[in-house]
């Protein structure tokens, strides 16, 4: 499917923007001696070695990872710099550029970019791979390994030459219970691909589809419903062009909000975010009468499993973002994620995957060239909470300070916001079409911003 | 034409890469605050502010430019900046890469690139433009304008707010007799795309023709003829990504070889790429026996005009590269100019661009899918030499310091050599396909190590 989605506007890459801090008395030109070492030809692990067969024909019923023997490393490795001062605004720039770049798929489809001259002497990885290649969680797996828990070890090899991290068939996904985190990273279009062969509903689907339509009809709204989303800028058409903004929060922060309000983290997530799409659009004169309706995955203990199997899930639920109180906003979303994930509680694992993908099927339409944008959105922004690695990570004695997920604008949905936890922090990626969502740099500040609102209003209100 | 052929592989696009030296005392900032200039919403004056009107169906009969009344200046004029230690190694990769990108049709089709980070606290513009808004000579004049050359001038605007230079019709070209230069920077393919609606020989170009292809079955390999380019590496299929070298030579060093062999600045322009190419091959063990055949457009008296106009046609010539010693390949060079010059002399212009265009036609095959790279190629290798300006230019202060254009591969044609005078050089760029011309670099050393052994062998020989 994602290649089959793929165009010059809807490019199907996810990346991660990982900024590090070297150790100290490390040599400035640490990078350039990476660079060095690619002349040895190392050898270039799964799934970095492999290639589409026919590149030419992306939706051809014979389409095939191949092994490419050759992989030009120096074509996939690329330094780059930041122009002064390095800040924060030069990177975010720097890597919408590079995000807006189409992948070639006539080679291994992914980039890796050391970029130098952040301030104080940083630097930044970013790694953009393509979604038909790895999914979100097989590309976190992959770039954890690739690192070290051990400040001291200096040797670790470069993240291609590290072999594939040995997993079972599908892990185990976290609970609701057991968060950080709330679905195992699955992305919403994961899900969507999942499910695109077995359309058909069974009677438990066909009963809760059912019920949100009776709710909405009776006017009960914390049920959200495929029908309430309103109309926004956010879910227009895009161009090839992209935005790219980040914001990183204190976990233990976030998590005492979520404690105090009786909610999860992803209820915060989704607060925040509100908050800051409430800023946003008012200042832009468009934030819509109706509250925007979001689209999240989430983990659900599904029916049918012997020890407590997990699924995962989509649902709807409102963002409040006609709601000015930021308290009221947090519980509003709270009870509507509680209803939403009642639905698929006690269903089978088969029925989460079916009953989601009935719920969001309207959104596929989306990525049918010529429908985005046109029609009425299902819902208005897709919001993932991915769980990423918790202790501090390493390369070669420089510590990863942060992890920002970068995902995939499509056609009906300018805006993406997806945030992973890593290493006692929240960090946000808020990836945008660069014409449908100006300034969107906007929205990481403002989600800064929304954060000691919600603390005023939950812990000291 | 150039809409035409814009596809993934084959990107239409010409650039300039223009290093400067900042005055002394001046801030390091300066950068920075050029990006400052563009919140004020400058005007934007022609060509920079058009777009065009079908940009989903390039090639339609109702294609035309039109006025963009928002250009996002911010899009178009872009800030990077070069790892360590910021030296030619590292500007080539920088601009290969950007060379690689395509422009989007959906906005004016130019970017220009501020990029900091050169040795010595340099700065270099990497100005990009697609062939279909501008030619290579509008593209020197409106770039020639935005600079000053005025080392004082502190308050010259940014090129896409200097208005259009009023320029004649079509300007006179330069005859071989008011050189430097050759052909008044004309390309190749601007040639091709002027007569590509005109095809049909008057008597004249038949009887040239046939001249040429009866030298040719005599055994006469002065007269170069579309017939005698041997199969070569350089005519392969060519891939999305480029490489990029540079080589700057003293202008007076290359003016004094071509008095002492009786040739023009063209013949030692092809002497030395000659002799680089057949360096380059012969490590590749690629060299073909027979010499390389290049396609360089010249300018040369017309006979119908009054007062001595002059017209652009295409010549083929040998590079020679069967031959070891240096001088006796720039004679062979010399004798294969002459000789094909004087077939032009004596036409009309509109018989020359017929001639040139019918010489080169077979070339034209291989911007069809599917074609390039299978059949035989007409000539191995496109050589041009545009004049520039002699005198040193300016921008607020920084001096230009060269000049070097980056021009199109295509399909069987995966390198092109293009060189520019300015100020007393003669900068080469060397553009390649990343895959079909490896160690690209390479040629670039080469060039300047032919200059010594020309100088060796014609002047102290």
């Amino acid at each position: 499917m994602f290649l089959y989605g793929e165009s010059r506007e809807q490019m199907m890459h996810v990346a991660g923007l990982m900024p590090f801090t070297p150790a100290p008395g490390s040599s400035p030109d640490q990078l350039r001696e990476l660079m060095s070492e690619l002349r040895n030809r190392p050898a270039v692990q799964r799934p970095w070695n492999v290639k589409l067969r026919t590149p030419n024909l992306l939706w051809n019923p014979l389409q095939a990872w191949v092994e490419d023997p050759e992989v030009d490393l120096e074509y996939h490795i690329r330094r780059s710099a930041l122009p002064a001062p390095g800040d924060e605004r030069e990177l975010g720039i720097l890597v919408s550029r590079l995000h807006g770049h189409r992948l070639d798929l006539h080679r291994p489809p992914w980039e890796f970019h050391l970029i130098e001259g952040l301030e104080r002497g940083r630097f930044a990885w970013y790694v953009k791979v393509h979604h038909a290649l790895v999914d979100g969680y097989s590309a976190m797996q992959n770039m954890t390994s690739a690192l070290s828990t051990d400040p001291e070890s200096r040797d670790w090899p470069l993240f291609f030459a590290v072999p594939p991290p040995v997993r079972p068939a599908r892990p185990e996904v976290p609970t609701e219970a057991s968060e950080p985190g709330g679905s195992r990273g699955i992305h919403y279009h994961e899900m969507l691909a999942a499910v695109s062969a077995q359309y058909g509903a069974s009677k438990a689907v066909t009963r809760a589809l059912l019920r949100i339509v009776q709710s909405s009809r009776a006017g009960d709204h914390e049920l959200v419903s495929p029908l309430e989303a309103p109309r926004c800028v956010l879910n227009a058409r895009i161009t090839k062009s992209r935005r790219f903004a980040t914001q990183r929060l204190s976990l233990d922060r976030v998590r005492a909000i979520a404690r105090a309000a009786g909610g999860t983290l992803n209820d915060v997530v989704l607060a925040l975010s509100g908050a800051s799409l409430r800023t946003y659009l008012l200042e832009q004169n468009a934030l819509p009468d109706a509250p925007l309706v979001a689209m999240l995955p989430v983990a659900v203990r599904a029916k049918d499993e012997a020890g407590g199997g997990n699924a995962v899930g989509a649902i709807l639920a409102t963002l409040a973002t006609d709601v000015a109180d930021p308290g009221e906003r947090l519980t509003r979303i709270v009870v509507s994620t509680t209803r939403a994930k009642q639905q698929l509680q006690g269903m089978s694992k088969a029925a989460i995957l079916q009953y989601s993908a009935l719920l969001t099927a309207p959104s596929m339409l989306q990525m049918i060239p010529g429908t985005a944008g046109r029609v009425r959105p299902t819902f208005n922004v897709v919001i993932s909470n991915v769980p990423g690695p918790e202790r501090p990570l390493y390369f070669r004695g420089a510590r990863l300070e942060a992890w920002y997920p970068m995902s995939i604008p499509v056609h009906g949905q300018a805006l993406n916001i997806t945030c992973t936890s890593y290493a006692g922090s929240m960090c946000f990626g808020f990836t945008g079409c660069r014409d449908a969502v100006p300034h969107l740099q906007r929205l990481a500040v403002y989600c800064g911003e929304a954060l000691a609102d919600l603390e005023r209003a939950v812990l000291h209100g």
